[in-house]
């Protein structure tokens, strides 16, 4: 017979030990309802969904509080670049076993990311799984009505603009994985830990959301590669576009690497895990948005220009060579 | 370098293939934008997300499209029992492979409940993963702003109420097991096809959301066993309740399965996936809820009492004994 307490099954006892604390909103009832409220306050409310799978997106070995941050920040990174406030999310944790050295400092992390950036958890499902651990969220946000930043909407002569630098994230998969630019680097930790952090940990430019919103004529996030990403953004808005490949922002550490020989710029631009922000702006706005992205701290480099035509973005060289891709963008299938 | 029509990966033509035409709101952007607009329209978004995992809430073998319709339908349970009119959900499908034989039956199968529930796609991802196959849902529904029924709000002289019947689904799995429900019913295969069904494709009670949102002071659905789901119901009201369990509606297989003794009534009571409506009704409202049930054609049926006390809730059967239960309900860990 049930015991008094009954339903504290270890399932209950586990959400109710990590998760409630990160539930801080008042529409999370603290996990114990069936669902959660999402006021929407008279904004459109943005969804997004991405997941993250143990050793597809993240490696078995990686910090579990790393592993909470970048399943929240790839939504996080989608939610910046349509221009909307984060609002909550919901997530699905698939879990081999209901390991407490795993779990808390899991839960450690998303709490401080989901405090950081105002976006509480919601809700949840916890499921056992005998395969790889996976981490789905989906997250919401709001703009005001009508005002999501789409992915179409790009006009002819915009620029092309990114955030931050591009490539390191590959660059650090590439280190864990005791790549060419492990050896390459070898002497050079800092730069190694810089490069392995924006693998594990995406830096979201939820900051510039604002920004985006106001000024940009069409954007989206880059998470599966310049190269591939713009592609689609450029289709979506039926135009091409031109890129001035010296001009793309790369860290330091990146930039050595390319000049020695180390990596091609074509493999940077063509890999993923950025979570920066790509989008066009048209000329005329193009000082304002500059001038709103560095009140918000966020670095902005201009790329290139939207050009009319149907074919693919061309990378062209400081020669004006187009740049050998050896693909476009990750592809799971 | 990129060819023309770069960007179809092959994730990006299984989603244009399959999902695409699932994607029937105008806020889903043909899913080709980064996110989707939910529009609120000045109601509260309730919020859910439940995912099911191969081997563990379905079987390998399993028809995909009543594996679609069962991972959409548990979200849409948990709406129903809320009182929220379904909206629209977001969908997360990990696959280890992208089989033509399997994903069209899937989205038939989930393209058809989209539609007949008013649920439509509104994004999604898919990843690959070398583990079982999982789909996580997180659904949408709107309610007026306040009314969400909860699990809480039960009140002491409330009747219990059950929708449909209890148990269905745990003999249908057993069957699929070739356990002993199996060799019960070896001689009446229309008995073991609606049990199997039932474990297969749950009915949830959509159309019974809004008589639970005019009538309920608390509700939940019933997805991880009665004896269980009612004891969060009532603890989530600081309540108990006495079930008379003959009371509990069974189905004619599960009825006779019970009387010849191949399982027992607790066993029964405390197994999942039933996907029913548990609800606590005042007893001055319960002859306009059942009306507004017979209105919608769902079955409800009172089957014991909420009353003061923090116990467990007594399941007592004919002779004022109580039910021995094997477990209260089902655990992942």
């Amino acid at each position: 017979m049930a015991a008094p307490g009954a339903g504290a099954s270890g399932e209950d006892a586990l959400i109710a030990r990590y998760f409630k604390p990160l539930a801080t909103d008042p529409g999370a009832f603290d996990l114990v309802d069936d669902a959660a409220i999402l006021k929407a306050s008279g904004e459109d409310v943005v969804v997004k969904t991405d997941a993250i799978v143990e050793g597809v997106h993240f490696l078995p070995d990686d910090p579990p509080d790393m592993i909470a941050r970048k399943a929240l920040r790839v939504n996080l990174s989608d939610l910046a670049s349509k221009g909307a406030t984060p609002a909550g999310f919901v997530l699905t944790l698939a879990l081999r076993s209901a390991d407490d050295a795993w779990l808390a400092p899991f839960a450690r992390g998303l709490g401080e990311d989901a405090a950081h950036y105002g976006c509480p958890l919601l809700g949840g499902d916890t499921v056992s799984t005998p395969g790889p651990l996976m981490i789905s969220i989906a997250a919401f946000g709001r703009v005001p009505v009508g005002k999501m930043v789409h992915r179409s909407g790009a006009q002819p002569g915009d620029r092309v603009v990114v955030t931050g630098t591009i490539g390191d994230a590959t660059l650090g998969l590439d280190i864990l994985k005791g790549g060419a630019a492990a050896a390459a680097l070898a002497d050079d930790a800092a730069a190694r830990d810089m490069l392995v952090g924006r693998y594990r940990v995406p830096q979201p430019r939820n900051a510039l959301a604002q920004a985006v919103r106001d000024h940009a004529s069409a954007a989206m996030d880059v998470s599966d590669g310049l190269a591939g990403d713009l592609a689609k953004l450029c289709a979506a808005s039926g135009l091409s576009a031109v890129i001035d490949t010296p001009s793309i922002p790369l860290s330091a550490p990146a930039a050595t690497l390319v000049a020695r020989g180390t990596v091609g710029i074509g493999a940077l631009i063509s890999a993923g895990d950025d979570y920066e922000i790509l989008c066009a702006i048209s000329e005329n706005r193009f000082e304002a948005f500059a001038r709103d992205a560095g009140a918000a701290g966020v670095a902005v480099t201009s790329i290139g220009t939207v050009i009319a035509g149907t074919s693919a973005p061309k990378f062209l060289d400081a020669q004006g060579r187009e740049v050998p891709l050896p693909r476009l963008s990750y592809s799971h299938f």
